[in-house]
């Protein structure tokens, strides 16, 4: 039976929703395959759900071909897993919580470890039981703060979790790698173009990770890359440590009085006029820039943080936020933003525009030994010996040639800058580049944090309790059909590779004729007969070119009219991807189908 | 691939879980089919999450023969459209509610009248696009005072939930009439038997529904039947209400001094010895127990009601239940329970033992009227002119011949005793038994209420506006699982239906030759090639006992065993259900076992 677009439930919509940004959103929404239901939370209608599932479906064809075994967890978990490992307060603000009627607190899952660390406790107890590797595609929930472009970052979306077990780092490593393999085939069967990339992992305490970014502009992920095939999130990128230089030579630190230098650019160039250097001129990579941020600690409260960086640098607060938490010793996640009028109120030791570490290590202003007493945390090119220009503390005072460890110390190395095209790669393999991606998918050695917290403990071939390690490997199943959208879509409308596509066919009757819809239906038994499945635009009552613009809004690779050529016995057969359009004899029509279709199917992307 | 036992992550149980009291919970758990998570909250393993998946592919088929076509909504919803309606508040604390970041208000939505009607408002605008039924299957939350048997009343748990939008009464009959028809094939194919029965529609604020009851000894709904065909769950059983009797004739009512008479059995025994009557004896048929109850009303408030009903019935809390809110004029779910100490302590004018209506309609105590001012409702069987023995309101008296109508009113009739075994059908039909089930699925016309309420109209074919009729329909899928086991196992473990079997073969190797394991794999190849899916008992270290009891616990209808036949050329099939077995030649197996499994398919309940 063919969906009869008299009958399915869809509505198209002319206009982009007024909340939808990105072209993915837009485009689900107009084709009638979501639609909003609260922020960040979506309604899926008949045709989105077919996409879904089929995603879905080769999501569970690839991990039953690495041998994990499918389970599912509830969303509405208990408090107290959660609690064992830290993750419940690490959260923050970022999850949803409840209580039930006895007052019992639980929360809406946005990850499973604990619970599936505790069924393995539960259910194995020996080495022999192990490698395992299970998994769920199940809902989440995460209570974003700023739930944006429709599906790509929602509240309530699907995730594929899988969670491997094993008692040697060799079998993890080879779950891991498992994972890997597959996640690879997966988005290549969907026909995304994903780059795998280091990670660090956040709050999910792992010890290694890799994320596989979709490349595309409106992504939230920036990623590096180095002809010589280093790749990492930049949250993952590591500054090559300048060798310490040797500072015998340097003269003392010396304060000029440097009026109106307030930011980077005039400092700089008051720096050129009154205290010109000899071998070439200052440029803001000597001066020393002092940036104020509030760490926002998953209970809410706010710690006033100085960041010190060369001054050509701006920070990059999310990547600063992946590792500050560990540097400063605050466990779960730990949000940064800049400082506010009363955080700089409440420090009053903080000149604005002047601040800098303290003219002498007997006078610290900053870091824990500082005056301040304020946290002082430098970038890696602060190494020591180097000589910088920095606030002096006081206004329109600026300390020229302050040496780094001969004048001042700092409480910690933090990664805290923009890293750069041009930056060199960690690993020598060249100069980077930096590109914009979304995350689809992530994976994880987890080690031993869960198995420790929970106890997950099995006996070993000696008969020895022994802890078990894991890995964890999350992928954004809804975020995936948003993604592909995103990268296949045209100005008419979506264009869904073949092996997710609502249908194989989008046939479109046009005209008035009884004959037409007789030919239409005849066709429609051929194809169906073959395997195909299609979409019948039968509406009476609407006109050709409503019904092409929905053909091309919905996004059927293959799109077949029954129409105006019938009275010379031909049926047009159009590829939507490439637009290309020829008639075929009625009775060739069938086999011309399929063919395209088969065609459409060896694509990649389309298996 | 058959599903090795050796790599299955299944760990069977000899011992009933200690919060398991029924059969199905106790029996799912052992098998290794679901795990508790938290109170009402169950995580599926493989081999549950197997059967599941069955059951909703049928539920699903089913839902596709008559034209409903699938969405997702989400789990996760604002407060408004439930406040729109009034539910959000009528379910006092039957959900869960939380708020997000941002504090507003969302619920864990426990069934989803409001999104849907709003849906069909967003898409749908003129009566050509009606009727339309659309249906998901989705996890849904209810927190339920006291969650039990496992799966058969949880807090999570997975429902089909349909609904229909029509113009007509006709056309929303006809979707009404198609469920029904689709539910009664999806019942038979999962092979429960469940009668259809008459019920209210609480809550959910339908004109008429009918549920369909699975009769099980453990169910917590009664339901009567009668040889006439009437069948209605109890709350909807109404009492043919008798004709006002003549009381002209009828002596004025007499108090008597009644020491020690403060329960039925006392009163009647000493009516009979101190007011004998001539005719025949006094019986409890003859007094009025007025029965203070509490009403615990949405938002939490307690409202204390008087009960008046035949001395010889018990109240059914649960049934007053179902109207007493009407009656009262509260919306929303009302819970009556018994009343407790600080009630009755808050009611001094209500004498314990001794509480009656009055003496007098000029001094009533009971009533709106009263001197008490408590609310008093009566059985349709205190009828105008019916004579009574009742309290006095004072200790150790009671009032004899107080007559209904004359010497004493009430606010209101309320259905409020127990249904017994032979009372009258209130169709005629004759006197009805009482039997107890599981509510399996409940169909009900919504007539306008939600369209109203959310201002669901459209064109109709004058080019009005027109409000649109609904009805709604809900299967419980992981109560019909746990119903399913409930129904279907015996000792020894669960047996499963063929169509919903997590393998149609379960293949047991036993003994230690490397021949068993050729022959028991090279049969399952045979199988598989058939398009038999096979759960294969490959563990070479477990002895046949606990192979051939892990077989009984987990249901498959089919048992093969590959073992010590062998060397005679042998292998046994098995009927699970049965119990017979027989040897067949190795070379004929295959054949043999396809040709069992078919019959097994064609058994009702098997298709």
């Amino acid at each position: 039976m063919p969906l009869r677009l008299s009958h399915l439930f869809l509505r198209t919509l002319r206009d982009n929703p007024a909340d939808a940004e990105v072209a993915s959103h837009q485009l689900l929404v107009r084709a009638g395959y979501i639609r909003r239901a609260a922020p960040g939370v979506y309604t899926w209608l008949p045709l989105g759900l077919t996409v879904l599932r089929k995603i879905e479906e080769i999501v569970r064809e690839e991990m039953h071909r690495i041998g994990a075994q499918e389970v599912h967890f509830p969303a509405l978990l208990p408090k107290e897993p959660y609690e064992a490992t830290g993750r419940w307060d690490d959260y923050g603000d970022g999850i949803f919580r409840l209580k039930d009627r006895k007052e019992a607190d639980y929360l809406l899952a946005p990850t499973h470890e604990e619970v599936f660390t505790l069924l393995v406790k539960d259910l194995y107890s020996s080495y022999k039981d192990l490698p395992l590797s299970i998994y769920q595609i199940q809902t989440k929930y995460r209570d974003e703060a700023r739930p944006r472009a429709g599906l790509l970052r929602g509240r309530e979306f699907i995730m594929k979790d899988s969670y491997s077990f094993a008692l040697t780092e060799e079998d993890q490593r080879a779950a891991y790698d498992d994972h890997r393999a597959a996640y690879l085939r997966i988005f290549d069967r969907l026909g995304l173009p994903v780059v795998p990339v280091n990670a660090v992992s956040g709050a999910m305490g792992g010890s290694a990770s890799e994320e596989f970014l979709f490349p595309c502009d409106i992504g939230e992920d920036t990623f590096v890359e180095s002809d010589g095939g280093f790749r990492a999130n930049v949250e993952a990128v590591t500054t090559p440590t300048p060798e310490p230089i040797d500072h015998t030579n340097l003269p003392a630190a010396q304060v000029h009085h440097t009026p109106g230098t307030d930011t980077i650019a005039t400092l700089v160039d008051a720096a050129n006029t009154h205290q010109p250097r000899e071998d070439r001129e200052w440029t803001a990579a000597d001066t020393l820039k002092n940036v104020v941020v509030a760490a926002v600690l998953p209970d809410g409260s706010r710690r006033i943080v100085v960041l010190g960086v060369p001054g050509d640098r701006d920070v990059d607060l999310k990547r600063a936020e992946a590792t500050i938490g560990g540097i400063i010793g605050v466990g779960g996640e730990v949000a940064l933003e800049a400082a506010n009028e009363a955080d700089l109120k409440k420090n009053p030791g903080l000149v604005r525009g002047y601040i800098g570490p303290g003219l002498s290590l007997d006078a610290p202003v900053l870091g824990a030994q500082g005056s301040t007493g304020i946290t002082y945390l430098v970038d890696p090119r602060v190494v020591a010996g180097s000589s910088w220009i920095t606030g002096a503390n006081e206004a329109d005072q600026h300390v020229f040639g302050l040496v780094a460890g001969r004048d001042f110390g700092w409480d910690g190395i933090i990664e805290a800058v923009v890293v750069q095209e041009g930056d060199p790669a960690p690993d020598g393999s060249g100069p980077l580049r930096t590109r914009r991606g979304i995350e689809m998918g992530h994976i994880f050695h987890l080690g031993t944090r869960y198995a420790e917290a929970l106890g997950l403990q099995v006996l070993d071939v000696n008969g020895k309790l022994a802890t078990v390690t894991m890995g964890s490997y999350g992928f954004g199943v809804t975020r995936a059909l948003a993604a592909i959208a995103e990268a296949t879509h045209d100005e008419k409308g979506l264009i869904w590779p073949a092996a997710i596509a609502p249908a194989d066919v989008h046939l479109v009757a046009t005209g008035k004729g009884d004959e037409v819809y007789a030919a239409a239906e005849s066709l429609i038994t051929q194809l169906e007969d073959a395997g195909l499945s299609v979409i019948y635009d039968d509406r009476p009552k609407v006109s050709p070119g409503v019904k092409f613009g929905d053909a091309e809004l919905l996004g059927v690779p293959m799109l077949v009219t029954v129409g105006r050529g019938l009275k010379n016995g031909t049926i047009e057969l159009k590829d939507r991807r490439s637009g290309e359009s020829h008639e075929v004899a009625v009775d060739e029509a069938a086999a011309a189908v399929l063919e395209h279709v088969k065609g459409l199917q060896n694509l990649k992307g389309a298996r």
